[in-house]
């Protein structure tokens, strides 16, 4: 466990770590940092972390574990405020969803005694903001490691019981698998969410959107609730993570081009071959253990 | 009410509708009938409906609504076996997904004294098959009704009132429209599910489709949710809605083009704008009551 755990920028991610702090008293102290003030009355009011204060520097003198959990275009501006203040020692984690662009940034500050662990808890949900916090968000989900090789095996061990104490599972891989594995799984998928919210909110008359709206199935909805993810987040990782998405997109408009042939031949053996196809796959996740077979996806 | 209601086949929508029957006493009595002997042995077993017969014919032959939930491409030979044996003056329906495909085979048959009223329960879930059933799921759900303009006002009113009766909200529409509008809002949906579970499961190498699988974030999860849906309704929609289906393709593809471009351009402002527009279509979307803001989609 930590003596003191700080925690720059207190959204969903950030406040569901300090609300599991608080539960599961991993940390003796968590102090918590958020630029926006009404952030931090929202946390003395409902006193979720052990003190609020009012600049990053202040927050991280005295921390054996800073995390910063902002988002990615504001994660540069946050390490250099604190770069200076660093307790010698101690370690430093993020929760950013692209690890390559992370790790950059921190590489070029040229921290000295700090060990750099960025971590990538793969949770969430489509609110954002403190509220939306819950400290059971990591329950069950993976969080990915991705340190350096030099950094000291005691300090993966203990970020690695930091996240486990959440009741989350953890990998270390390098940055680069991490950005390739989650450009297919996370942020194609959200390509493709937005992409169908633009095409349905697009052409046609002011009527007939309307009764997109109104008579929209289950289908629609489900590619809604992805494209309602936080805006600033997702802008963030399609810059950062924009060359893999491309390849990502790529690969998907090619298969797209082929199904929409089967489609235009009214191929019902070969369609039928395909939706099974991917029966299999949806099966082949819920025995991975990242989702359960009932409609509401075990979700929090 | 109906003296009685004959329902044939009786996967998930069937299975619901004589569920939501049994519940509100809207009919004195349900006959079920359905080609697989084990789904009419379920029904026996737990008590679902008030007789399960061994032939469409005997299903139909006393019923006021007679009501066809097979699989669109089981719909032909399931009108073709009971159209000598449908009681003068009773109602016809369906559940079916396209309206215009079954419109044309029940015209075909040239039924005299029936009143034809198409239904397409807008419901469901990825499960299949009686025991996925529930008396809740038209709850809150638009049921949307293509008849002719020379039906009986009286009969449309009764088929209106046996879907609100289960809870359900009614539209009438032509059957143009109802393809049009479904074809946007849940075919398209379904291409688009189907054809990145199909990118993530194709190419690369066997290690990391594992790792693909493993850390399958929310995104890809709810996708494979989607396309886990029942294959052979799939495989009759996708057949019988095909030109609409391969035209709101062509519009998302065109969409993709220009958000792939977007991307590679690494153009912050117009990723925000559009993540932007997509939050408010999903608030449009709630607003509608198609959906609730819980994380769960409020779904039974």
């Amino acid at each position: 466990m930590f003596e003191q755990v700080s925690i720059i920028g207190c959204g969903l991610i950030g406040s569901s770590v300090f609300r599991a702090l608080k539960k599961n008293s991993f940390a003796k102290k968590v102090i918590t940092f958020d630029n926006d003030k009404s952030v931090s009355e929202i946390i003395n009011k409902e006193n979720l972390s052990d003190k609020t204060v009012s600049s990053p520097e202040e927050a991280v003198s005295n921390a054996d574990l800073v995390l910063i959990s902002t988002p990615l275009s504001s994660f540069e501006p946050a390490i250099d405020s604190i770069k200076k203040h660093l307790k010698s020692g101690s370690i430093l984690t993020d929760t950013s969803s692209v690890k390559k662009g992370a790790d950059a940034i921190v590489k070029k500050m040229n921290l000295k005694n700090i060990s750099w662990i960025p971590s990538h808890p793969v949770a969430g949900t489509e609110k954002s903001g403190p509220k939306a916090g819950s400290s059971d968000l990591f329950r069950g989900r993976w969080t990915i490691l991705t340190p350096d090789s030099k950094i000291k095996d005691s300090d993966v061990k203990k970020i690695s019981l930091f996240w486990e104490s959440m009741g989350s599972k953890v990998k270390i891989m390098s940055a680069g698998d991490h950005d390739k594995i989650l450009s297919i799984t996370s942020h194609l998928p959200h390509v493709i969410a937005y992409n169908i919210v633009k095409t349905v909110m697009g052409g046609d008359d002011e009527k007939i959107k309307k009764d997109f709206i109104r008579y929209s199935a289950g289908g629609l909805r489900d590619f809604t609730r992805i494209a309602a993810s936080n805006p600033t987040m997702w802008k963030d990782i399609f810059i950062d993570n924009s060359d893999l998405i491309i390849d990502g997109i790529n690969k998907f408009s090619k298969n797209l081009d082929q199904f929409k042939k089967v489609i235009t031949e009214k191929d019902s053996k070969r369609l039928l071959e395909i939706f099974e196809e991917s029966s299999e796959f949806r099966e082949a996740i819920i025995k991975a253990g990242q989702d359960t077979d009932k409609p509401d996806f075990g979700r929090k």
